[in-house]
């Protein structure tokens, strides 16, 4: 699918004693700009949406240091399944370099709390994300 | 290697709207664990090492809510590389079931800040702990 | 009252780039202790009642670090107002002393979400507690 | 002084059960917004300084829930001592009110560690913001 771009404000608290983004940090920033991501994509229904993220895989390749300027996070639909979908990420760092490389998988909860397809309306939107050429 | 189980105190903070533990606050147990094992296995000799975590793995298995006991999670070395050095965690539920289960890779830094060969002395800390057997 | 003294297991996040435990995250401790004193006072009371912090007031007095002996806190209930009441607090360091103090002010909330008087049975475990003479 | 408005984006994290801003969460708004005025003040001379927070007061007025927008707050030096100095902090709702209040007090600590007299550039910016009249 076509990427977004969303930006992150990182925090003081992000930092570790080394003066580096802490590895913890960097999964507070994909949690953001999921939520910015699926907010953009199925709107109001997001609110009524039962999904749990059930697997999370992150690649840290460089350091992130703490930067007044909103940090990059690139994202996008990577796959759709029955009940589960795929995101992915990247943040990149001021010199537009990839500083991780990340992916999430969310499943859908049925009103049991066990995982259950995806509703129509929500895969239809989601689909239509996934189809989306890059620009 | 013999797993070493250590436990994490929770915190309300770790909780999301829904009550169940956030996906983030996993990560955080991973860290305090993985600092409280190679305390264990390196004693002082943590503090004058400089590795970095490189890559997260995290399924999540079952939901966890707050409880005040602490939070049972086991820990193991899986793995050691020439540079980098692979550490298991499984969380444990009040049940005893596994929660969670995570793996993450660590690099050794050599004073130029790149990749080095894990020193000497701290390869066989750590060989000596995956070699252990199981109790 | 009597001062009850709990504890709070550290985390390495909680220290800043300096070394030292950030002044954020003496005020997670708080809420920690807090939810302990209330927990004990109340039992499961606690969870069917409806509070808000409505003030808070730090005194750091001198540094923390990273320990992995559970930190001490020393907490109490220093006042009941008629929808208010006040806790005390003293973060304890590893030589005896106090680190910081502190003092929150919690409302308690009708069924309209605004001020309410304190219901009866609460009042009456708080003024209990604060009542009970120090060990 | 003149107050100067800084914005905070606010994180999922935030939110405690309840959905509303969690009140450790103002103090890391207040964190940031401090930084974010110090930097504006004193510029790279930051880097080079050596302060503490003493003290934090924060009065909780209205509960605050998560938005996508920045979160407006406004700052002020208010008093400048000879080795402290406080800083005044107004968070703002998006109806445009103060959702809470805030003081903060940092010391200067001098090479040993201990309390000294603010460095006379330091004062003389500080000093300086504190004069400015309100736009």
């Amino acid at each position: 699918m076509a990427r977004l771009r969303f930006t992150v404000e990182q925090r003081f608290a992000d930092l570790d004693l080394l003066g580096h983004v802490n590895n913890v940090a960097y999964v507070t920033y994909l949690q953001e700009v999921r939520l910015k991501l699926l907010s953009r994509l199925l709107g109001e229904r997001l609110l009524t949406m039962n999904h749990v993220v059930v697997r999370n895989e992150i690649d840290y390749l460089l350091p992130l240091s703490l930067r007044p300027e909103p940090l990059p996070v690139d994202t996008w639909i990577e796959r759709i399944g029955r009940s589960s979908y795929v995101i992915g990420c990247e943040v990149i760092d001021p010199e537009g370099r990839v500083a991780a490389k990340a992916t999430t998988v969310l499943v859908h909860l049925g009103s049991d709390g066990s995982a259950a397809p995806i509703p129509d309306d929500v895969r239809a939107l989601l689909a239509k994300a996934l189809e989306e050429p890059d620009a």
